[in-house]
């Protein structure tokens, strides 16, 4: 059973019991291009108390540098070492855990943030933004050779997602059992500023299905983000809360890392999901309608 | 425990327990444009003899006009009313078993054939091959209304596959939820002159992934196909044997549908799918490593 946040103590004590406060952005802090009604004063309340501010997003199409410009176009206070991608979980996968030989390549489904965080990690791709993957033209395997050097092939959100990029990734895949197959993330949509969207886990979709095979994921709810966050930022996991909009990535994120969990209405997950008959397993500690709320604390 | 066909006798005897032969044609009849060694011959010996021949394919790129010519250059015979294709099935499904009303239409996503086949049933759609479907530029809600008269998404093989199709696609069937979710077919892969790439069921995945919802599929092993099929042709099933190269579609296929099944080897199924600790549940009641092998009776 969550506890529903209501008055001032209940806001207050959740500020005295956690120290540092991890947030998922799309449908917490803001919709689209609108930040949602507050943000901009809460985390001013928990920077003044102190507290350590984490930004901890599945959005693999930026680079944490571009999802600071983000931060700043809204007008919210954020820093690079804040924040946390799925683009960035996926490149500390491939440099610091599977320790890809630097003469071995990946090959990208994905956007420029996604590069840019190989990049930063020294890691050689190909595919991604390349003009010649990016394209409608039919692909012929006749014309196609595999790079004997491709180890791993990374998938993120990719609106330019085509029939070439799948065909590739498939050959690298196939031809080379040994292939590593990585998914920045499994979302299934993503909120837009005018509804939802196919998201980065509709686009691994097709091979996962032509291969029969799962990715390793590296985005929330898997617990790869987190020793990111634990690579980085010291905190200690019972003083930490995981703010979020999505049961089934956020909060079980929380939950897989030993986390406390804080579940936002501003977002995906509406009340329906957790009430009633249908409610989902995934019950998070606590539940206020907008992150938000917490400026009762102040007018209190 | 399938029959391994060797001798002259074994084939014969084939030919006469079996007045009408399906066959699937990627795999059995051809490998891309190149056909498989004895296929004339046998479909000649087949025809000498008087047996109903029946071309049933997943294909869902081409009409059944368009998949004749694909005969004709490959140098097969073929009639137009001996090849049932899932397009073709699609078709029938949505103005014959679906009964969709004429104010109401499909978005497709899918290439020529399809829409010829829909359009031949005399069923309006949008989407498929249009221009505006046809782009890599980005896609935005804003500019999109949802056609309260879509009343279906149909889905098959469409190496113009992107993000606006996807997403279009998507909106049809979460803003309405009467909207149908119709696949020609769930191949994971198809083979192509030059090795296997991504199918059509690779191609609806996205959506399935997105809607967390599978589609009614039209396509072999679906039994709508034999349906489609029975509608046009008089069989006795207990003289029917489906030839293919494929346990999951094809000989299940037949399965489903009572028929005797036979499979083939030049196609996606080998040997050591079939034997061994790790055989396919899926038993065919014969097996031969090529339909060329029925040559054997002329030689005899």
């Amino acid at each position: 059973m969550s506890l529903r946040l209501s008055s001032p103590t209940d806001y207050e004590a959740l500020l005295n019991d956690y120290d540092t406060w991890l947030f998922d952005c799309d449908g917490v802090l803001w919709r689209g291009d609108q930040v949602i009604d507050g943000v901009v004063q809460v985390l001013n309340i928990l920077r003044r108390r102190g507290k350590k501010v984490v930004f901890v997003t599945n959005n693999a199409t930026k680079s944490r540098k571009s999802y600071k410009k983000k931060f700043d176009q809204v007008g919210l206070e954020a820093h690079v070492d804040e924040i946390y991608g799925s683009a960035y979980a996926a490149a500390v996968y491939i440099s610091s855990v599977i320790k890809l030989p630097k003469d071995k390549k990946v090959y990208v489904i994905g956007q420029e943030g996604l590069e840019e965080e190989l990049h930063d990690e020294g890691i050689s791709f190909l595919g991604g933004t390349d003009p010649a993957d990016n394209t409608l033209d039919s692909f012929n395997l006749k014309d196609f050779t595999v790079d004997p050097d491709v180890a791993a092939v990374v998938c993120g959100l990719d609106t330019q997602i085509n029939y070439t990029k799948l065909s590739k990734a498939f050959q690298f895949l196939t031809r080379n059992p040994e292939c590593l197959f990585i998914a920045t993330n499994e979302d299934s949509t993503f909120p837009s500023a005018h509804g939802l969207l196919p998201g980065a886990g509709s686009i691994s979709a097709p091979l996962r299905f032509a291969l029969g095979r799962d990715p390793v994921c590296t985005g929330k709810p898997a617990n790869t983000m987190l020793d990111c966050v634990k690579a980085k930022i010291n905190f200690d996991p019972k003083r930490t809360i995981m703010v979020g909009d999505r049961l089934n990535t956020d909060i079980l994120f929380g939950q897989n890392g030993g986390l406390a969990t804080l579940l936002v209405l501003t977002g995906i997950t509406s009340e329906a999901d957790i009430t009633g008959p249908n409610a989902s397993p995934i019950i998070p500690n606590f539940v206020t309608s907008s992150i938000g709320d917490f400026r009762v604390i102040e007018s209190a």
